[in-house]
């Protein structure tokens, strides 16, 4: 029998870690953001009152659950995954939620009226989508913002690994929820001694997160756009502080700084602790860093080329070119490729306009996604690189049925058992994928949903994306979905997330039987 | 290396089959159809050319092919199996062209003008998709009409089952032909002593051909109209001799023959041969002969649930249902359900108009497709069974990654080269049918083509069924495709039949090297 008690005792922990960051936005909105629009009341009043119900949540979890010297098995792991995620979304929605009671200025039909729009978005913020419900982020509070991109920074590396840097509480279990969390096959050289390797993981990103912020300041970013930007840009999320996304800034500087950091956050974080460990060799013969900037490079230049010296719109509705020069066709396509390969999801063109090729380009990048351990969605590199090399093994099985090859990956060969796992997730993404355009088809009223939004909404959120093409495209938003839709892109977005199968299991009955 | 020669003299061979089969329809052509409205001579003088184009060729494949003592190696049979289909149906689009030539009376803007068009037309014969090119079928000459069914019936049990059961010309390599065009993994039954299986096969299918002819006769169809139909529907075809469809008919008796036969054309063929045998065992434990009716029950009720009471427009403009009565909903449901699971396509609702869940229903079936070893196209219900059993297996294996489990279709162990096997299949697939909407959205100018059609264009092509939905729906056609879509959908069509691998050989450099 799964042990459910110590599950619900770190459900409690992770509540806590929440409450407090809750609790640390509350207390910023509350003293330095006098001039906040829609008053400071209702945005401080919302994240205190969700402190308080995070923090009775937390209590009663952590008196309810087992002890602490409790086994946390696999099976216990896989579900404080997922339920970390989809509870942990609740909280994180609250606020949303609340200012929109509480909120004087607040329009009647804001999408935060509806708790499945506020889910929504703090899902979206969790699983570092960055898919959002709001037409209008710009006149959002500040605290509200600032909290947006947090649940991204927070959700970015993994709440969980975090949890297991920070919180020594887990004892022998948190080697294997690190397994279940760290996305993609690939996590050789961070798996031993898991504890100090997660530290170190959140050296690196808070590393990063400061750099980052530095150099958007250096571009003349305002330290609170700086501050959110960076925290959606290491997770790979894509909330931005405005409409226009990163293209309403309208600096060259500013898209160089974010197209660098995007392209770092979606390489395999175990990369950055080889490069601390000075092994440099690993580093350079990575096969999948090889791949990864590959794609980045072919991809951008197609998009470049097919964008070249047509009109081209900025997502800044009042700019945009009659003719794209070639500087200009390498910015924007360069930009929107990197954002879209790592599952960031800014944008400074409404790439919806761009011609076929350009868009099929995209949506194939939304499919491979970034390399595995970045903080990146979708099928990941490595993934891609091994379904590649088997179905051409296959294809040669047909006319050489005698020769038995061995397939490698660099250094890893690929065995049975990971050649079968790799295939299956990537069968499983795609069926996914399927069933969830079919799910919002058959949701929303006949004629409201096109083909081609039905399906890159799905590929959008299961992939961890943001924007799609069509009515979810660049200057679009998915406010204007029906509740049941917005939960089922909630449920596409932590099973993309969670890499499917933390999910999955949860549906299978042995899974909760006595073994 | 590659014996060519070998290859290049069986393909003549086929060639004379072919021009044969055309000689005896411009035998008809000439002396039992005076009254052919759009002319006797120049539907029989097409005719009659592509037959003695045909026989020059044949002459020149032989005379310049290589002994016939040869050995027909894997790689041969592999090779003959895409020439067979590649060069065979520009032969069979031949007299398309020549008629749109020749004929006095034939509309400037009519499709077969363009050889792409005829050569479109004659590979969905030949590979049994049934997606035509043509808005106006009913006033196309009969000699055209019976040579498209034709084309239909010789691709259906396989031009090369044929050609093992008649031609004793093969050698050795005659089983490995088999074995690569008997679609699907579960050629059980069927594979020993080969060659006489091949004949009685054969003699089922003009079997089940006759047994068809005969009971749509009794239903009052007319004698031209049941061959047409008949060679039509076992080989799950499509085309039909009226633009209507089935449903010009507005018979029920018609309907429900059509069905039956559709379903009967669905099943592995070795069923046949086991119940010729009278192994009735095996006949009633075959478990994808439950699962396929077990969909078809299924998939049939839900579609009919949701199209009850609803309006309905048949594929006849004039005739339609202000409010669908039961019976007629299952009439209708069931028809439409059990046409594209088998991938023949007949209509007779115009479908498109039906709700979002008959449509996801339809577009799901499109994909399972029939058995393994019929011949029906789509991915197969044995294989959609093994993939569900495998990703189960996965799913279970991440909580309990120690237990081994095997993994059985009634009584076959699915081994680990199968499962592998069929993951790479149904994946590449899925690859093949992304690959093809996004070339079809490429390929078309911009702003003509949905991407709902683009989308079932791809999967009714490559899944050999023929409608889609939009603009290739039910009463709607291909035609207006331009050149380049109509010839990368008429490679989808060989790749859906010779089950992909017989086509993707031939991109791989060791195929043609060397062993």
């Amino acid at each position: 029998m799964i042990n459910l008690r110590h599950v619900i005792r770190q459900l409690g922990a992770l509540m806590g870690v929440l409450s407090i960051s809750i609790l640390a936005i509350a207390a910023w909105s509350a003293l330095l953001q006098p001039d906040d629009s829609s008053g400071l009341t209702a945005t401080t009043w919302s994240l205190l009152i969700t402190v308080a119900i995070g923090m009775a949540a937390a209590a009663g979890f952590w008196w309810t659950g087992g002890s602490a010297k409790d086994f946390l098995g696999r099976r216990e792991a896989l579900l404080l995954v997922a339920l970390s995620w989809l509870v942990g979304a609740a909280l994180a929605a609250t606020p949303f939620r609340l200012w929109a009671m509480l909120g004087p200025t607040v329009p009647m039909d804001h999408p935060f009226h509806n708790f499945a729009a506020c889910y929504f978005e703090a899902m979206s913020g969790l699983t570092t989508t960055g898919a959002t419900v709001l037409g209008d982020v710009d006149h959002l509070p500040r605290g509200l913002l600032l909290w947006r991109a947090m649940t991204h920074w927070l959700g970015g590396l993994g709440i969980v690994v975090l949890f297991v840097a920070v919180l020594p509480t887990l004892g022998v279990g948190g080697k294997k929820l690190f397994q279940v969390e760290a996305p993609g096959p690939a996590t050789q050289g961070v798996r031993p001694r898991i504890r100090e390797t997660a530290r170190l993981l959140w050296v690196i990103y808070v590393a990063l997160t400061l750099a980052q912020i530095a150099a958007l300041l250096a571009c003349g970013m305002s330290l609170f756009d700086s501050v959110c930007h960076t925290l959606a840009t290491l997770a790979t999320g894509g909330f931005s502080t405005h409409n226009a996304s990163i293209g309403g800034y309208h600096s060259p500087a500013i898209d160089t700084v974010t197209i660098l950091f995007m392209l770092l956050a979606g390489v395999n974080f175990g990369i950055y602790y080889q490069i601390i460990r000075r092994r440099w060799r690993s580093v350079w013969s990575d096969p999948e860093l090889h791949l990864y900037l590959a794609i980045v490079l072919i991809a951008g230049t197609i998009v470049t080329i097919s964008i070249w010296g047509r009109p081209l719109q900025t997502t800044d509705p009042a700019v945009s070119f009659a003719d794209t020069s070639l500087l200009q066709s390498i910015r924007y396509g360069f930009f929107q490729v990197i954002s879209i390969q790592t599952t960031t999801g800014f944008c400074t063109a409404d790439f919806t306009k761009w011609g076929p090729v350009a868009k099929a380009v995209l949506m194939i990048l939304m499919f491979v996604g970034a390399s595995a351990g970045s903080t990146g969605g979708g099928i990941k590199v490595i993934r891609c690189l091994i379904v590649f090399k088997v179905m051409i093994a296959e294809v040669e099985r047909i006319f050489r049925p005698n020769v038995v090859r061995t397939i490698r990956v660099g250094k890893m060969t690929i065995d049975d058992d990971l050649r079968l796992g790799t295939l299956v997730y990537v069968l499983g993404i795609l069926i996914l994928f399927a069933a969830g355009t079919i799910a919002l088809i058959v949701i929303e009223p006949a004629g409201q949903l096109t083909f081609k939004t039905a399906a890159t909404a799905a590929a959008a959120t299961l992939n961890n994306i943001g924007p799609g093409l069509g009515q979810v495209g660049a200057i679009e938003n998915y406010g204007w979905f029906t509740a049941p839709s917005m939960i089922v892109m909630s449920i596409l977005m932590a099973l993309g997330r969670l890499e499917v199968y933390a999910i999955f299991v949860l549906f299978v009955p042995s899974f909760w039987r006595r073994q």
